[in-house]
């Protein structure tokens, strides 16, 4: 997981830092391309959205201001004014972008439907957390518990949550194609029912924490992948 | 569901009202009998325990003072005082109360566990939320957003998040014994995944409101159901 400092230093403009961190991509999902007009390859783009990563993990969605998120860019803060109507726009901007980091991110690590699966749900929820990680992902579930009160942010999420399930129902439907997933999996609802419990598991953990029984949980999401196989493996 | 005048007016004591609603046990999930000293037979506590749904429903959890629960309260604010250490107790109160019912309830509707698994999935993914039913899940989504910074609400939901799957993990297990559940269904595996998926569903709901595949949801839910049965029906 990239860092604050690092990310806020880092001169490579199309750099996939960002979301090179699965969590950043986290409640996400993903955003189709241009959906708010927002490409990843914009450099200026880029490196606002590090300062606004940067600015969530070190101070929560609570105590974010553009103030928070300007200490954490290296150039001008009339530029964030200029580009974006203000902490809400900001917010929602990094949600989609990225989103679509990571939608991008699984799609060129492997071709392999299966391993593609595996490595989004691993991603999403990871065995551990380093601090960074869950702040960012507390930040996060502060943000989506604002969506019933801010229109711009449940439309984002809207966005967002539509992405991944269309990224999932993506990687199964290649997956029956080619024989490696049950030929009667239906992708959309099998995609659905994914997103669900990627999310529960997410907002679960965060909401207990140190009491989070990681280990059942990750053992239930294998087990309702290989659910998915065309020639399933047994139960684990 | 009741709404918050019902509920404030109610006499009778041990008036299954409160949790009549599956939203108030929501979040939820269910508290084992006793866990945090609070039974829900005491008719002192129901009586506040209605005044603090009732003033969740108004006010949400953010503008959720003490004052607006008293306004709920037919008695005296100093009751209030008397048995809760403030706003944080009485609203983990509130959770294990409500948890307890709902998990009460939905023992004694029916002994059919296929029926239970169902009626306890229609009652935290209800097919449409009345408004009374939304602004509660919105406060719930709300409080569940404070455990990282609430210890207090941390431990609750713990209990909540166990307790709901222990209540799922028996009813998949009467059922993998009467024959209803395929034999080698993992209760304690599928409970983990049903909670999650259950707590997504709901989340994601809240995040996108009007936006939200209920429709796709409710069909995953009972695919997923579906393929626990001993003998499966055709995936719908």
């Amino acid at each position: 997981m990239v860092d604050a400092e690092t990310a806020v230093d880092g001169e490579n403009t199309d750099d996939p830092e960002v979301a090179d961190d699965p969590e950043v991509a986290a409640d996400l999902g993903t955003e189709p391309a241009g959906a708010v007009g927002t490409s990843t390859d914009d450099p200026l783009k880029a490196e606002i959205m590090r300062a606004t990563y940067g600015a969530l993990v070190k101070r929560g969605y609570s105590d974010l201001t553009i103030q928070s998120i300007a200490d954490e860019f290296p150039k001008s803060k009339s530029l964030l004014y200029y580009h974006y109507d203000g902490k809400d726009d900001l917010l929602a901007s990094f949600l989609g972008f990225a989103t679509e980091r990571f939608r991008r991110e699984i799609d060129v690590e492997t071709d392999d439907p299966e391993a593609q699966l595996r490595s989004l749900v691993d991603r999403l929820v990871p065995e551990s957390l380093d601090d960074d990680e869950y702040r960012l992902q507390v930040a996060l579930l502060e943000l989506r518990s604002e969506t019933p009160h801010n229109e711009r942010f449940r439309e984002q999420y809207a966005v967002v949550d539509e992405s991944l399930k269309s990224a999932i129902a993506d990687v199964l439907s290649r997956g029956v194609e080619s024989g490696a997933f049950a030929a009667d999996a239906d992708p959309d609802t099998e995609a659905e029912a994914l997103v669900s419990l990627l999310t529960g598991a997410r907002t679960r953990r965060l909401s207990t924490h140190e009491r989070f029984p990681i280990g059942g949980t990750r053992t239930a999401l294998d087990a309702h992948l290989d659910r998915l196989l065309a020639d399933p493996e047994p139960e684990r």
